[in-house]
């Protein structure tokens, strides 16, 4: 049985999850708010790539620049 | 005689899948949700890389990073 | 006489083509689905890269990464 | 609770924000414009990368270059 | 006197044609289709890269990989 | 209290600007027109590089390759 | 007073101009025709690279890979 994409992404919402981009980063936050281009917001966010990790608060992401976005099977406290 | 790539993607829902990504990236997992821009969701996901493996639970893949999609005539456990 | 592209691939369907992707590899099946978008769906289809070749079975190609796609003169069982 | 990002975004309009762009400029200024494209307009804008510093005035970028927004939670005197 | 290109484009139509793709590549041969994304159907096709020649048969390429087309002056036996 | 980017900019129109494209080149001119995609015509522009300057006339520039859009504090005596 | 890109490009047909490619390349030509997209239709047209120049005939430049278009101030007998 299929599901829209768009529903299922809708059940993350509320829910810390990482978020990969293009660029290599790596972006984990409360997942707030996202449209159909994938644009998504989230809360107290956290930065992290090889080097460093940085908190950003809220922030935007442009959908076009989004790999992929998951809920870790074990929550955030993970490694991503 | 000829089908549309929707209907023939339809049917693999529920089936395991390998997914191939632009940035080198492939992912495997039970294909739950997708959509025209194949947008796609999997459920139990693992990702492949060179290096490493990693679990990622519920994934949702940006169709613009989604190179190929396909479900290995031998099933998951083969290599990708 | 020009005609339109969509109705001269219409013809390659059910036969086997070579697909060349953008990330350089090529794809060999039978062309059983495709869509406007040059979304593509090979059977008993099979990845060659300069490395190695290997076994797919059905794949889905978002035609984002299409190349080309070409009948060649000789049949598949020629070099791509 | 979801919300739409168009509208979690307007409410960063007059406040300092942040803007990654894909090149890897980051530019802070205050928030005096946007669309649905993430096209942004900054104004006092300052242009950081890793060798200089520079003031734009007015700038205006286009959508299809943001990586990300965001609004710092300690304001713009923290480094971006 | 303006014109529209892809009613300049339609006169070339039965005749031999370069097309230069993103990759480097060109191809000749007897433009047979052609839209308004610029995908091209091309029969008897010859691929021609720095190292190598080889024939395509009929090939479909994508408008997206498509730099430019042009029909030279001296014809086809001239290097493109 | 935001603006729209459209409405922003056209305030923008005969004024001197700098264009920052893609590929490192700025552009400098006085800014003659400019449509929703970014689209911008230049009169009297100069193109300026690490290495060089030049004089290039009315020049067109295609939104897709502009990253930004600024009219200096100081004016364009001022180094981009 | 601003104008509309299409409007301003469409004076520049039948003069002489030089267009700017994403690959580097220039071409120079007479304007014949060109579209929305900046679609491109250049007759007589020669195109230089840093190595060689060579002569295109009638050539069909997709827009997505221009990036400027310009009518030199001395004509196209200055270097480009």
């Amino acid at each position: 049985m299929s599901g829209n994409p768009a529903a299922l992404i809708e059940r993350l919402v509320q829910q810390p999850v990482h978020v990969q981009l293009k660029d290599g980063r790596v972006l984990t936050g409360k997942l707030v708010g996202l449209d159909e281009h994938l644009n998504i917001v989230l809360d107290d966010s956290e930065e992290t790539t090889k080097e460093l990790s940085r908190r950003l608060g809220r922030v935007v992401l442009r959908g076009s620049n989004v790999v992929s976005l998951n809920a870790p099977p074990g929550g955030i406290g993970r490694a991503p």
